[in-house]
């Protein structure tokens, strides 16, 4: 019986509904936290509280105050700026029991700047999409024939696909990029794309799971449609990726497929927007989480434990409380 | 017991899910329609058929091969383009006794067009934003002192907050304006944002019902969140308008109050994305149709339905299916 904290719950309902299901059948309740009254998963776990921001200097206080009030075995954490912040101060949740569902600092450092997601794949052997920052570097590449148009012009950090700018001349480039406002530039490597959720070990390190899946529509940013797949590429990627890292918990990892080679573009070391796909097929990482948390390995990965050609749609459902 | 048509139901889950819960309990089904086999709002109806897209010379007779497959009695639509297409054709499903549950032809027309909407409604004396389309009017208005930056210029057509653009000076204005590219210049009349939830009696022609929400959080031109509230000078204005105009069935209305003065922006003559509000606070436009189709008039309004201070947030939801 574990008590779990999920903190930012944000938008992310169904997260919290399936580690609630999973976590209440052996008598552990979810908590959720968020710094927003109106963040409706906030109100899908079995209690919840309002916390400062995270750039708040109450923020860790609350956090520490949270899981002493709830007896909390293990902390998840669903947007990008608190895993860093959670990372951190790791030796202070160590000291009071509390397991961070979550990479160490080390590894996630990498993941929200495109340039050094880039240069760290690149160093391991892992096929990344090129990036540059420099655009000296990029004209001359592309007078050598090295890199050709089209080209994106995005900010090197940030997700989702604000700011993206995608460019067929030099003159266009020019003006796109300008040095200094952290942009970066990479080829348009994408004929297809997917999204991979992986669970990795919190006790071995080993690989448990994967479930991939072809991004089929995108609306601002985020999948909309997406198609289960078995792809042989990928998941020999992914395996190659994890046992060069040491990323461990829940990732979500994004590649893109151009002229037919496989591209990591994207590491977020969370739960992806696109998770409800693998739990409704039957990859259960509420149950890897609940395993580990009560000290249990998971067995490693052999195969894929779901279907192919399953749909997953997203639609709006609503939610109402009163002030 | 009636069956209801529900066409390019699209992402529009909660209102096929509303209205399938009334329709079932006196025997009757609610079949749903797209072009899409990806809409996921098309797998919560109890039958449903993929047809072709409106453009699509084949798309008037499969919506009536589909009326008369299902012994259909009404038909609603969720999307603009729709709605003008089957207002159109009003006579023909009249002639196979299929109730469009939708406003006449020459009100639809003025929705979509932000120019015809502001001069409609001025010249019914409704308070509405004014718009313009000319910018020599706007600049010697300015210059008269009648009229005051920032002004928003916005695609005269379309919907969402898609192209939108706030100007604060004349140069500005300028770059953002470009005659013949059918762009509006209003004023920006926005302290705070409402929508109106109306349903007008489709025999009677009454006023039955209005659901009052603020809008709170905008997410790509889409409420993200609102409170339910009660408000006479809304009140007011919805029950002179709606006793000024054709209108019938389900509205969607959105009001802007500035320095105190409340003003329609838009009309949608259809169910708007924020219904489910409405809905799930008791005002229930699903058996105000029912009893239109069965022949039946609701009761004219009185009063609010609803109770104030309730907050909706959406979140999503996800379905699958096997391809």
């Amino acid at each position: 019986m574990v008590n779990v904290l999920v903190c930012s719950a944000g938008r992310r309902v169904k997260v919290v509904q399936y580690l609630r299901q999973n976590i209440n059948k052996s008598g552990g309740k979810v908590i959720t936290v968020d710094c927003n009254v109106n963040a409706p998963a906030l109100y899908f776990g079995d209690e919840f509280d309002i916390i400062p921001q995270i750039d708040n200097e109450e923020y860790l206080a609350s956090i520490i105050a949270v899981c002493k009030k709830y007896k909390i075995k293990g902390i998840l954490s669903l947007i990008d700026p608190e895993l860093e912040m959670l990372a951190k101060n790791k030796k202070i949740f160590d000291e009071i029991g509390v397991t961070l569902v979550l990479s160490p600092l080390d590894v996630i450092q990498y993941c929200y700047d495109k340039q050094e997601t880039y240069n760290y794949l690149t160093t391991l052997g892992i096929p990344a999409i090129p990036t540059f920052s420099s655009l000296k570097t990029v004209t001359s590449l592309i007078e050598r024939k090295e890199l050709s148009f089209p080209l994106v012009v995005k900010p090197g950090k940030g997700s989702a696909s604000i700011g993206i700018n995608i460019v067929n001349n030099k003159i266009a480039l020019k003006n796109a990029f300008s040095e200094g406002d952290d942009l970066i530039i990479q080829p348009f490597y994408k004929d297809l794309e997917f999204g991979i959720d992986v669970y990795v070990d919190l006790i071995s390190g080993d690989l448990v799971d994967m479930f991939i899946k072809e991004k089929v529509k995108m609306r601002s940013g985020e999948t909309d449609k997406a198609i289960s797949v078995h792809n042989i590429e990928i998941e020999t990627l992914v395996k190659k990726f994890i046992s060069r890292t040491g990323f461990v918990g829940p990732i979500d990892i994004d590649c893109f497929k151009y002229k037919g080679n496989y591209y990591i573009s994207e590491i977020n070391p969370r739960f992806g927007g696109g998770y409800p796909h693998a739990q409704e097929m039957g990859c259960d990482f509420m149950d890897y989480i609940n395993n580990n948390l009560i000290g249990k390995e998971n067995k490693p990965y052999t195969n894929y434990r779901y279907e192919e050609d399953f749909v997953m749609m997203k639609y709006d459902d609503v939610f109402l409380y009163k002030k």
